[in-house]
């Protein structure tokens, strides 16, 4: 069997795989879902992620996999995206886990409902709050950044791509990144990585 | 150097992190930070932690690591608490992305702002959204668990714990269990295993 990729192309859950699998040079086949039409997710999903989301995995066993980290966390162990040192893969994780917890959840959120949604929010999503909690994230990452060249032991990991999928394209969601130098070298940087694809690859 | 924890009692993110040096038998220091001012929190965990929460740990040969979830990590490593089968590491990471993102920022969040704070919601937290969002989340884990023991190849891993942490005192934020008989099963399962210490510990 061959690696099947459910996912959506504006996601940058979704790029995060596209581009550990592009960098690792993995084949796979893409099952494309809407992000705004969830209908389908049940039947489509039902059996392999009871979060409904994508991506989704099926590896090449026939096993799911789902959660965009955890994913990366699977094909990047024993490659050179992920370090061996345990503390180094401690705070890979670390970041990973501020990602979805911070950064996500304001910045891509801001991104979908600004840039993607065909409705306005729903009750639960005050953009104006989520705008603030999005800078406050980004200005955790221009602190750390401010004195490394990468998130984890200044060599590119899956930490990277991780807060890399959703940062560069913050600016679609309104987010100005101008206040935040160390931050925007930092994705010239990881733009500049071998085998990088675009998020439209 | 002792390792030193930097905490809150009532916190379950914090108690995730006693729990497995409990299980594992590993002293530490506790320093407490309250969840409710938290106007020290650049001075104490400034040099720590870009997030500024707990728990942060200081380990013991001085190196700092934050959120919950890569603590767990860290310290499970090589032990029962963790599998050595790379799909079932990979399953223990969804499981914990899943908490930080779908069941942690709504269980938790309704139980602090219900049972902890001493201020209403702020603008942005909806306390009744997040209620059926927590209730999405549960239904989640009773579909799964309806099928097995623990959550991750049927043996007690950091994953029950990172998910055990909040659900077995969402009944404080209102959250009736009673819909869920295969989740209450497993918090019953995961109290009773050898060495599991209470929150309150």
């Amino acid at each position: 069997m061959t690696l099947l990729l459910y996912e959506n192309p504006v996601s940058g859950n979704c790029y995060k795989v596209r581009l550990i699998l592009a960098l690792l040079g993995v084949e796979y086949e893409r099952r494309e879902l809407s992000v705004v039409d969830r209908s389908d997710r049940v039947q489509v999903l039902g059996g392999l992620n009871p979060s409904l989301t994508v991506p989704t995995v099926v590896l090449d066993d026939g096993r799911p996999l789902a959660e965009s980290n955890a994913i990366l966390w699977h094909f990047a162990d024993g490659t050179e995206y992920l370090p061996r040192d345990s503390y180094e893969r401690a705070q890979v994780l670390q970041w990973m886990f501020f990602e979805q917890y911070r950064h996500e959840p304001a910045i891509a959120v801001v991104r979908f409902w600004v840039a993607i949604a065909e409705d306005d929010p729903p009750p639960g999503v005050d953009i104006e709050v989520k705008r603030e909690e999005g800078h406050a994230a980004l200005k955790a990452m221009e602190r750390h950044l401010g004195e490394r060249e990468y998130l984890v032991g200044e060599r590119f990991t899956i930490a990277d791509i991780a807060l890399y999928a959703y940062t560069h394209v913050a600016p679609e969601g309104g987010f100005d990144l101008e206040p935040y130098p160390a931050l925007r070298a930092w994705l010239d940087r990881v733009a500049a990585q071998p085998g990088v694809v675009p998020i439209t690859a």
